[in-house]
C-alpha cells in the first residue's frame, strides 16, 4: 500500500514529461515542411527493413509469453509477426511517404461579394494519444500516419506486444533522428503499467488534442467513461453479408467465404450472413456448406438449421457477437428491408455488404444501412485504409463525429480559415 | 426536499420522451428529401414574418424581466429583438433554404485498381442537442440549420429568452407541419429548469449524437465536465487586431474601430489591439484616440499609457479578458513574431487579424497564428457564418475536432463510404 501512491506519482511525472516534450515537439514540427517529415518516414522504413531480425526476435519474446498466458488463437494471430508482415509494415511506411502532404492544402476557397478571399486550409490536430492492444504493427502505422499529418503522437501499446512495439518504435525514432526531427515527435509510453492509460484518458487534457483507442470492449468502455479529450472511437465490427434473392450464387459463396474466413481476427471480418427468404432454397445450402467445409462453425436460426447437420442453433446473443474467429451466425430475413432492420438492430455500424444482381435492391441497401462502410458485391474485408487507397490506417471509426470509416492521414487533421482582405470592415 | 426528487423524475421522463420522439423523427427524416425540408423552412420563414408582432411581444416580456434582474447592457443587447433583427432571422431562414442540400452529396469518389468504386457520401449526424443562453435568434438559426442538414434537434435555450424562443420555435413547428414533417424534428425543452441541462449532457447518450453548447464560461465548464456525448465547443472569443509597422494608418484605424465597436457583444469583437513597436509613434495615437472618442475604454501597457490621458493601465488579467463591451486592451509587441507569441499566450484561438501592407509579414501571421480564423486587412467582426457565405451558423467552434470556425450546414454532417463492386474478394 505504501508503494502504490509513490508509483502512481512516478508515472504521473513520466506522463507529464511526455506531454511537455510533445508540446515542444509540436511547436518544432509546425516549422518544418512535409519533405522533412517524409525523409524521417523513409529512413524509418529502411531501418525497419534492416532490423527485421531484431523485430522478429522481440516478437518471439512476446509470442512466448502470450502462449504461456494461454491467449486465444485469434489473439496470437493479431500479435504474430513474420517476414511477410514486416515487409507489409515497411511497404505501409513507404506508401505513407508517397501520399501527398495533407498539411497546408487549400480544401476550399471562395471570394465574397465584398472582395474577401476565404480559404479553408488543412492543419494538424496537434498531439494525438493512441491506446492499443495486441497488434504490434499499429506502432508503425499509427506513428507514421501521425507524423505524416504533422501531429505529435504518444503511443501506448498493449503489454502483450510490448517488446515487438519497442523494437518497431526504435526504428521510427531512428528515422526522426536521421531527418533532424525531435524524437519526441513519436513517443511511446515505456511501461506496461495500466495507470499510464488513466493518465492518457483523464490526466493529460492540457497536452492531448485527441485520443484514439484501438482495442476490445473493456478498453472502449473505459475510454468512454474516463476520457476528458475528444475520442476517435473504434467500436467492434459486427459486420454483415446480406445475400439477396437476386444474388449470383457463385459470387455469394465466394464473398461470404472471403468476408468470414480470409482473416477472422480483423474488424472487417463478417460475423453474420443473412439470406433473403426468397433464396433460402437455392443459396443457403451451398453458401453455408462452403463455410462448414472450410472449418467454419455456423450458428443458424430455425429455418437454416436444417440445411446441414453440422449447423448449430443460434441464440439471441449470437446476433450481437463479434466472434473474431471461424464462427458465423446465419439468419433469414424478409428481403432488403428485413436486412436493414436486422443490421440496425444488432449491428455495430461498421461494414455491411449486399450480394445482389438487382441494382434497385442494392441501391436501397446502400442508402438505407447507416454504417461507416456499405458495399455492393464485394467482401467486407475491404474495410481497410490500405484497400481504400488511403495508405495505412489507425483503424476504422464507427463514430459519426469528425472521422468515420478508415482513419488515415486526412482524418488526423483539422483546418483553419485564412481570410485575405484589402481593408474591409463589416457594415 | 420532498419535491426535488419527484420533480427530477418528472424532468427525466420528459427528456426521455423527447429523446424517443427525436429518434422516431430521425428515422422519418431519413426517408424524406431535401426539397421537403426546404419547404418546411420556407414555411417557417413566412410564419415568422407574419407573427413578428407575437415574437416582439414575447421578447418584451423577456426584456422586462431581464431589466428587473439588472442584466448588463451587453446581455440586454444579445436578448433584444426588433423588426430589423426579426427580418434578419427571416432572411437567415430563406438563405438556408437557398443553400444546396448537403445530404447525399458525393464528397469524393475514386476507383481502385481492383475495380471497386469508392464514394464518400454526406449523411446527417443524427440527433443534435443545443444548449444556449440569451440570444433568441439561435432558436431560428440552430433549428433551421439542423433540419437543413437532415438532423433532428433538441433546443434548450436560456431562461432569459424563454418567451422569445418559444414564439420563434412555434413558427418552426408550423413550418414542419406545413411540409408534413413530424414536429419532433425540432424540439424545444419546455421548461427553464436547469436539471434539463444535466439530462442533455449526461443522461441522453442513447439519443444524442452531439451537443453544441453556446454560452459563457460556466456553461462551457459544465459541458466539459459532464458531457457524455461529443461536443462542438464554442469557447470565448478573445480576438486580437495586430497593427504591423507596415499598416496603412487609415485602414488600421477603421479596422480597429470596426472590430471593437461595431457590435461589442459578439464573439468576433476584438478585445485586444497590439501595436508593432516600430509604429507606436505613428499609429498608436490616432488609433487609440479614435476608440476613445467613440466612447471606448482603453486599458494599455506602460508604453501606450502615455498616448492620451484618458488611457487606463492594463493589468495582467486584461490580456485574458473577453470584455464583450466597449473596453479594449492595448499593448506593444516586437513585430509579427511578438504578436504571434502574445496571441498564443493569451488568446482563445478564435479570430485574429493583421493590418499590414507588407505581404511577407501578413503571410507569416496567417501561417503562424493557430486560430480558427486568421485575417489580413479585414475586421474580426467578419467571423460569422453568414459573412462567410455559409448561411446562418450555430456558432464559431474554437475546437480543432470535427468542426472549426463557423458551424454551418456542412459542419453538422458526417459521411459514409459507399463501395460498388462486381464480386471482388480480398486476396
Amino acid at each position: 500500500m505504501d508503494e502504490e501512491p509513490a508509483q502512481r506519482h512516478e508515472i504521473g511525472v513520466l506522463m507529464t514529461q511526455m506531454g511537455e516534450a510533445a508540446l515542444a515537439a509540436a511547436r518544432m514540427l509546425a516549422n518544418t515542411d512535409g519533405a522533412t517529415r517524409d525523409r524521417a518516414l523513409a529512413a524509418a522504413a529502411r531501418t525497419l527493413e534492416q532490423r527485421a531480425d531484431d523485430v522478429l526476435a522481440a516478437n518471439a519474446v512476446d509470442l512466448g509469453a502470450a502462449r504461456e498466458k494461454g491467449l486465444s488463437k485469434a489473439m496470437l494471430d493479431r500479435l504474430a509477426l513474420d517476414e511477410t508482415r514486416i515487409a507489409a509494415m515497411v511497404r505501409g511506411l513507404d506508401q505513407i511517404v508517397e501520399l501527398p502532404d495533407p498539411i497546408g492544402t487549400v480544401i476550399a476557397a471562395w471570394r465574397r461579394p465584398n472582395g474577401l478571399l476565404i480559404q479553408r486550409v488543412r492543419v494538424p490536430l496537434g498531439v494525438i494519444g493512441i491506446i492499443y492492444e495486441s497488434r504490434p504493427n499499429v506502432t508503425a502505422d499509427a506513428g507514421a500516419l501521425c507524423l505524416k499529418s504533422g501531429n505529435v503522437v504518444i503511443l501506448r501499446g498493449g503489454s502483450e506486444s510490448h517488446h515487438s512495439s519497442g523494437a518497431i518504435h526504435a526504428c521510427l525514432v531512428a528515422g526522426l533522428e536521421a531527418a533532424g526531427l525531435p524524437p519526441a515527435c513519436i513517443q511511446r509510453v515505456p511501461t506496461t503499467d495500466r495507470a499510464a492509460v488513466g493518465y492518457l484518458l483523464s490526466g493529460m487534457a492540457d497536452y492531448l488534442d485527441v485520443i484514439v483507442p484501438r482495442g476490445g470492449k473493456s478498453l472502449i468502455a473505459r475510454v468512454q467513461q474516463e476520457a476528458r479529450v475528444p475520442v476517435i472511437g473504434h467500436l467492434e465490427g459486427n459486420c454483415h453479408v446480406y445475400v439477396d434473392r437476386s444474388a449470383d450464387l457463385n459470387m455469394a459463396r465466394e464473398i461470404v467465404r472471403n468476408a468470414k474466413l480470409r482473416r477472422t481476427g480483423i474488424c472487417g471480418a463478417a460475423e453474420t450472413v443473412l439470406f433473403d427468404r426468397d433464396c433460402v432454397a437455392t443459396h443457403a445450402g451451398p453458401v453455408l456448406r462452403a463455410l462448414l467445409d472450410a472449418g467454419c462453425e455456423v450458428r443458424a436460426d430455425a429455418e437454416l438449421a436444417t440445411v446441414d447437420q453440422r449447423v448449430l442453433r443460434a441464440t439471441e446473443d449470437d446476433w450481437y457477437t463479434e466472434y473474431l474467429d471461424a464462427v458465423i451466425a446465419a439468419g433469414v430475413v424478409d428481403g432488403v428491408e428485413g436486412a436493414i432492420e436486422h443490421i440496425h438492430r444488432y449491428g455495430s455500424a461498421h461494414t455491411e455488404t449486399i450480394v445482389a444482381e438487382d441494382v434497385v435492391a442494392a441501391e436501397r441497401f446502400l442508402a438505407g444501412v447507416d454504417s461507416a462502410i456499405v458495399l455492393h458485391n464485394a467482401s467486407t474485408q475491404f474495410a481497410d485504409g490500405g484497400e481504400f487507397g488511403m495508405g495505412a490506417e489507425i483503424g476504422i471509426s464507427t463514430d459519426k463525429f469528425h472521422a468515420r470509416g478508415p482513419v488515415g492521414v486526412e482524418q488526423l487533421t483539422s483546418y483553419k480559415y485564412v481570410v485575405r482582405g484589402s481593408g474591409q470592415t463589416r457594415p
